[in-house]
């Protein structure tokens, strides 16, 4: 089965008609939680330390640093702006294995404003790019995420590499090379995790594959069985590999329909309690000194993450469920703001942590939270969140992802630069130049 | 054990006076030799098409490429210098693994002219990045190679990193991060053996390694075991590691003295026929009209990897026996020039091809040849190759490399230029500036 060639013969022949309308706004919503997650990570010490290597060796402006004032040539746009829109692990979640925003829209928005590209085709060439590194990524899922490998970057640079074919107008052949040159830089290690390599990883990813498909416009070859071959991806990096599944249906479904944003700045098994907790703060008009006792029954996988009783920097606080219900009881909110050190080491939120007490529950859910809250006015209030907001079964709205957006864009663009790149992201498929959009995230 | 941080201290506490004499002279040749290599590529499709791909993107002009009038920025220059130096697969080769040079001189020298380093700081450090390399290569061969890595690739970006870490100062953390850095961008299939990927993975591997070191140069962490954790390096990417072999005998025994040159632009397991035919030409004075059949003995893998009869180009001349000898006893020659299309056409040599016959001989070993020449006037010659030139037991000697160093520049520099260069990496350790090496081997 030739599935390399068989899956660039579907990205070549893929037509945007055929994309079902819902999908593509989906990628609309991607587009703008992926602005908000590289915007707001922009001045991180990540994203510092990265340019202050790299910026010695950019090229010509062509493509604007999202949420700064520098521009660079396309590859180390691509780099950067995939690098920041995971810094802060707030990006989007494929339902079953991979980050799909991070690898594909930073090469494709550079490449836009390089080329001037209409936002119908970076639409389309996004839907594309995240059906292709799903698509990879599920065929060896989960073992070679089990191996160690850092899925995103590893499958995330086909995506990258079929987008930006998909854009240049490669031919089967040359999009098989493609595909090829992408699966030979297909790297990440999940050791890097709590470092700053976690967030190389997407950024890599979109960089690699970008110049893989430029290498293969210019007819630079590579093997036409990358992904099936004996000594090719799948049997070399994972030690299961299905190849019916890169191409099966394409076409009928769309990975990109089970794509989720995440509502809170945290870890996935902390989102049903902070979800549950805002319920019944808004519900009950709750405030911390109303509140005597919070009882969480959590699966037990929040015991093995998140169970970080007295955090002491924003970064610890995202891996305490003790503080997330605390920061947000008292706040109503949950976004990077109140993760950051000075949240973490607030005293009311600090009193209130206290007050929070987990029991492990096998059934339980990991997305999951049962929350007991007792008041000191002797009411108990108590919420079983079976379904956290971000979920596929309750999606956040199209309003849910403008407000998170503006969290993170807070103090780093101003509202009417945070108005304007909700509209374009809102009205992509109407841009003549889906490049603006780059340029309005400008600082 | 902690592999990493031993190895980075290692490669941090290292002093130039440290390294013998030898071990020194041994990087002069393989500077000669891999400025060979690179030159003599320079002009290929290969380097023509990444050219064309990655030019608008490349930034400063800090560095040549090889054999051009291209300069770069350093990341570009390494990317395609590495790609250019492995394209003819005419470079070094460890004994037991790697293609030292490739992934280490393109950084180390894109770096000298950017940063004006001296020739001994430049000697010293790819010393270094070469034990780096082979050490972690070594850790995991041969069961990584068998499962289908381009360990060139895979480790040569260890070595990268180290020896532009050890040139930028890194101090242990830093140094460590780096060979995280490196760990997480490890890739190359050997799927891709046959198409221009293949060059592809040095010029990756040099260009990822001076990355990773210039990231950790500005703090940009990565994991402190990536090489041993269980999710590092050694153990998601191969089978086997014992890393105990990365630290072992540190500054006692080195690994630049197992290096080989090929002095024919060819397989390794064709080596000694051309050898022997070179041999008997010379000492005969054979011609062409004066042979009458040539008969070889051979090892079984020369008849699974060159037993092409009838060779149209000079690609497949290469993987043609028949060829290799025809050419040798015809021109006294085996350099890229003897494998052009036209050389394999050549109606002498053509003619003389077919008077060439192969035997299998299980007791011949693999870069070994049993050569007997039956000549018109009733003469037999023979020759039995038991080390070929370019092993370690008769290795190539300098005049030797110089020889091959002008068959590849012939052309593409003048002969002043080529005797400049070939000057310049002789006494490349009383340099002041390394990088007017490269600025001499500008087209």
């Amino acid at each position: 089965m030739e599935v390399t060639k068989t899956l660039a013969r579907y990205i070549v022949q893929s037509r945007r008609e055929e994309v079902p309308a819902d999908v593509r706004h989906e990628a609309a919503r991607a587009l703008l939680n992926w602005c908000g997650c590289a915007i707001g990570a922009s001045r991180h010490e990540t994203i510092n330390n990265m340019l202050a290597a790299v910026l010695p060796f950019a090229g010509q402006p062509q493509a604007q640093i999202l949420g700064r004032n520098e521009r660079t040539d396309c590859l180390h746009a691509a780099l950067v702006n995939g690098v920041s829109s995971h810094v802060f692990d707030f990006d989007d979640t494929h339902a079953k294995a991979i980050h799909p925003s991070a690898p594909v829209y930073p090469a494709l928005l550079a490449l836009s404003e390089w080329k001037g590209i209409s936002g119908a085709d970076l639409v389309h060439a996004f839907v594309v790019g995240v059906e292709t590194e799903c698509r990879v990524g599920l065929s060896v899922f989960p073992e070679h995420y089990a191996i160690g490998w850092h899925i995103t970057g590893t499958a995330g640079v086909f995506g990258a590499a079929a987008a930006i074919g998909k854009l240049l107008g490669l031919n089967e052949q040359q999009m098989a090379w493609a595909l090829g040159i992408a699966a030979t830089q297909s790297s990440g290690l999940r050791e890097m995790f709590g470092s700053m390599c976690k967030s190389l990883h997407p950024g890599r990813a979109s960089q690699n594959g970008l110049m893989a498909a430029m290498l293969a416009s210019q007819n630079f070859t590579s093997s036409e069985q990358g992904i099936e071959a004996k000594r090719g991806f799948g049997r070399v990096m994972s030690t299961k590999f299905d190849p019916s599944i890169i191409t099966a249906d394409w076409g009928k479904r769309w990975e990109l329909s089970s794509n989720m944003y995440k509502p809170f700045a945290c870890g996935l098994v902390v989102q049903g309690t902070i979800d549950g907790c805002i319920q019944l703060r808004n519900e009950n008009g709750l405030t911390p000194e109303m509140i005597d006792s919070v009882d969480l029954k959590v699966s037990p996988i929040v015991f093995e993450l998140t169970a970080k009783e007295n955090p002491q920097t924003g970064l610890e606080g995202k891996f305490s469920v003790f503080h997330a219900a605390a920061v947000a009881l008292h706040t109503g909110m949950a976004g990077e703001a109140q993760f950051s050190d000075e949240s973490v080491l607030n005293t009311v939120t600090v009193a209130l942590r206290k007050r929070v007490r987990i029991e492990r529950d096998e059934s339980i859910g990991r997305v999951q939270s049962l929350i007991t809250i007792k008041l000191k006015d002797g009411r108990t209030l108590e919420r079983h969140v079976i379904h956290a907001l971000g979920t596929l079964e309750r999606p956040m709205s199209d309003a849910d992802l403008e407000a998170k957006f503006r969290g993170l864009a807070d103090g780093i663009l101003t509202k009417k630069q945070a108005d304007e790149v909700i509209r374009l992201c809102w009205t992509v498929e109407t841009l003549p130049d889906a490049g603006a959009i780059a340029r309005a995230a400008a600082a």
